[in-house]
């Protein structure tokens, strides 16, 4: 029978601390009955954002195309839906039911593309567009198709999603971290990419890519065009290829901050020798749809033979679902002006977003009037990235600790925090180092999707499990 | 700028036939507006086969919810698809748009344990289940995990469906080729088992799993049980995994075959030592759903540990689509006896899979008039490998040759044929190296998925065609 020593060592290295063991505590009490508040991943839905009608009016009729023939579809359905569903099932009779392309639906990737022409105003080909389920799996193809071994450095910001940590473990390539400056707002600095660069080819290990992503997750930060501009003019030195994680890039709240593409920032530097990927996904931004599984990847400066091997691998496993593909095709080609649904869509995306900045922006509030906590107010995302200082455990002595030593107990600090969050309120939030955290520091990250209303709720429940916890902690004997 | 050099040379030595030049071309004429028969995929909906109303209407409604309490409801869907769907999202709210658990949706693993129960009469367990896009990703899943490198042998048919050997040269595995017996309708003997392991482990391989494909692809062979129980047997001795491929279950004409699962053979021989992991898929069977990407795989006598590595790897890209794991529910759930949808349904799926029948003998058929083609009449699944006679080409002494360039001379053989047939017929099939072939044979495999009025004219186009390309093969001067 297999067992666990049976497996690739890399895939037993792989952890994903949004889903890891706080979430499968989470998951048992809630079978037993108890009321689990999720903010540990971006799930909207499941806190009840509620759908964009337009996108599931499409969906629903292109699921049943005979509806399409009913006299009631007309009371049913806005005639631009019903019309864009006749021209999707015109473009491509079989509908959801068959494969597609290994790249995707053609018109789709074709969208996608005009949409980046539009929203950057640079020259954009369909031919660079790759449709994939969900933006995860188009960072995994990456990733897989770069890391050759332990000597292949990826690197990663700390904190990151711990997507990338698991995806370059998994693959057996090396973690590169850089650090993300808290106390300059989480943003990145060259002389950081440079040390952690340096540090890394003294150690054997060659940097092949930088990951970024922005608006950030954990953090909220949105990067500065000229920031942009440092990582691609850094990038060429080193030759490394950029994967940007774009998929926040509708999220941001900040009256002050932009979102600029790297796409964008590459075309204004006239850099055409860096590598660039990026990401977008139909679970983030106002769709919140998760369940579809949609997204795509973006390539340019990619040698053509680069590109048809990124495609055959994306082949093996046929395409990405269809549903996930049409959702990606309203999310860069919404209704547009004079089209019957283009108010109400307009109306639900800025109420969706609108509600999102509020509560950044209370939950922001709130935790900052707690003892104990601090945070860098989110830009963008869906995520507060909060610092929590927790009174020394007596009798630990952590300046004496190794890095890993002193980074394995800050680890158990900050999972104990969050089980005992978890067990005492309910609430469920994800450990700092199970993103990454500077030594010494403590955090957690909490989505702010809840109901706005239930919030305060939120924020009130957190400082007085904190105020408690600090107490308990205070109280307990010194280890032996 | 990124160059192939750069890439992993594992994934560039990946190869899927199915996607590749030769399809590549297809497309190229199909933009050129030529009419391309695609027989080269297993895409039933592409070639007109028709959805299952049921799973649509189902799909249709979850979509978009409020339709549920539109008064049209009731004129546009039958009661109980409405009944379901309300059902279904009383289980789960958000519907379509959240992710779920890692594994899936809980009721509907609970389904999948229940109809393996109903099918099998062994005992299940719906933990043991987990949701995945299309069989393709469950395969994946279990490869990433089990290969740790050059040494890990994985034992694959030839021929194989291509999946299999991309995704063990993806990661760095060995692919430990067994021959299926052409002559003895492509079954499996323990005897050559036993001399591929005994092979691979002189070569300094050790075997840890062997997959099988049930009923075949691309050879439609069923098993029988005798066969099952013997890898079962040959596994025990040698300490393997079984990987038993059964997408194609609900695809078996011959009258005197049956499909009996590895998860019922085990459970008679009271084997609790092999681990088994077993895959199934909505693309196949009647459903044909291959756009909705859904599907699972069950595994059997496996570490709690293992199970475990293997949800969390999953978790990595957060679960699969929920169109496709509603769909998998509807495979495994179908409507019952007394339920208004239940006579639609169940002559819906008999007329396809009549259809694919009779498609099968029409084509078997009219191959084997046809001289120079031969083929093992397909007893289930939706492919006839169908063997090629070519005249030996005039200076060419492939006795001489070694092994490796006797293959390439014969892939090239069989790809130049299948290219030919492209270009003069429209018609695209994947040549027989693509999933491999015993030395000095050729083959290609096709779909037997077109319209049943279409067949016989494709019969006429392959035979026109073959005999043309053999008269000039003939002629052709001797090779300097």
């Amino acid at each position: 029978m297999l067992q666990r020593k049976d497996l690739n060592p890399n895939a037993l290295r792989a952890q994903y601390a949004v889903r890891g063991p706080i979430v499968d505590r989470a998951q048992q009490l809630e079978a037993q009955g108890r009321r689990i508040v999720y903010c540990n991943i971006g799930n909207p839905q499941a806190l009840r954002q509620k759908p964009v009608t337009y996108l599931r009016q499409l969906l629903s009729l292109v699921e049943y195309p005979p509806l399409l023939d009913a006299p009631e579809v007309a009371k049913l359905y806005p005639p631009d839906v019903v019309a864009r569903a006749r021209r999707l099932l015109e473009q491509h009779p079989p509908g959801t039911g068959a494969y597609t392309q290994s790249a995707g639906l053609g018109f789709v990737r074709e969208a996608v593309a005009a949409f980046i022409a539009r929203r950057d105003g640079i020259p954009t080909d369909p031919k660079r567009v790759l449709l994939t389920d969900g933006a995860s799996k188009g960072i995994d193809l990456v990733l897989q198709a770069l890391v050759q071994g332990p000597a292949t450095g990826i690197m990663v910001p700390v904190p990151q999603y711990p997507l990338y940590s698991a995806t370059v473990a998994r693959y057996g390539g090396a973690r590169v971290d850089y650090a993300l400056d808290e106390a300059a707002g989480w943003q990145l600095t060259e002389g950081e990419l440079e040390r952690a660069a340096g540090e890394a080819i003294r150690h054997g290990v060659r940097p092949v890519a930088i990951a970024v992503i922005n608006p950030g997750n954990p953090t909220g930060a949105v990067l500065r065009p000229e920031t942009i501009a440092m990582v691609a003019r850094f990038a060429r030195r080193h030759g490394l290829a950029i994967l940007a994680d774009e998929v926040y890039q509708d999220n941001v709240y900040a009256p002050d901050a932009r979102f600029v593409s790297f796409a964008r920032v590459l075309h204004d530097l006239n850099e055409r020798d860096v590598s660039l990927f990026s990401f977008h996904s139909v679970s983030k931004g106002y769709l919140g749809e998760c369940g579809h599984r949609g997204g795509y990847l973006e390539h340019r400066n990619l040698a053509e033979d680069v590109a048809q091997e990124l495609t055959k691998l994306q082949s093996i496993s046929l395409c990405s679902n269809i549903p996930g593909q049409i959702a990606v095709h309203v999310m860069v080609a919404p209704p547009q002006p004079g089209e019957p649904s283009h108010a109400s869509y307009t109306a639900e995306r800025a109420a969706i977003l609108d509600g999102l900045k509020a509560k950044a922006e209370i939950l922001a509030k709130g935790v900052r009037g707690i003892p104990g906590m601090s945070l860098v107010e989110p830009q963008g995302a869906m995520y507060a990235f909060v610092r929590l200082e927790l009174p020394p455990e007596p009798g630990t002595d952590v300046e004496s600790m190794t890095p890993e030593r002193r980074r394995e107990h800050e680890s158990k600090r900050d999972s104990a925090w969050c089980l005992a969050l978890l067990e005492e309120t309910g609430i469920c939030v994800v450990p700092g180092s199970g993103f990454g955290q500077a030594p010494g520091t403590l955090h957690f990250r909490t989505t702010f999707l809840p109901p706005r209303e239930e919030i305060e709720g939120l924020v009130a429940r957190l400082r007085d499990f904190h105020a408690r916890y600090v107490q308990r902690l205070s109280a307990a004997p010194a280890r032996p």
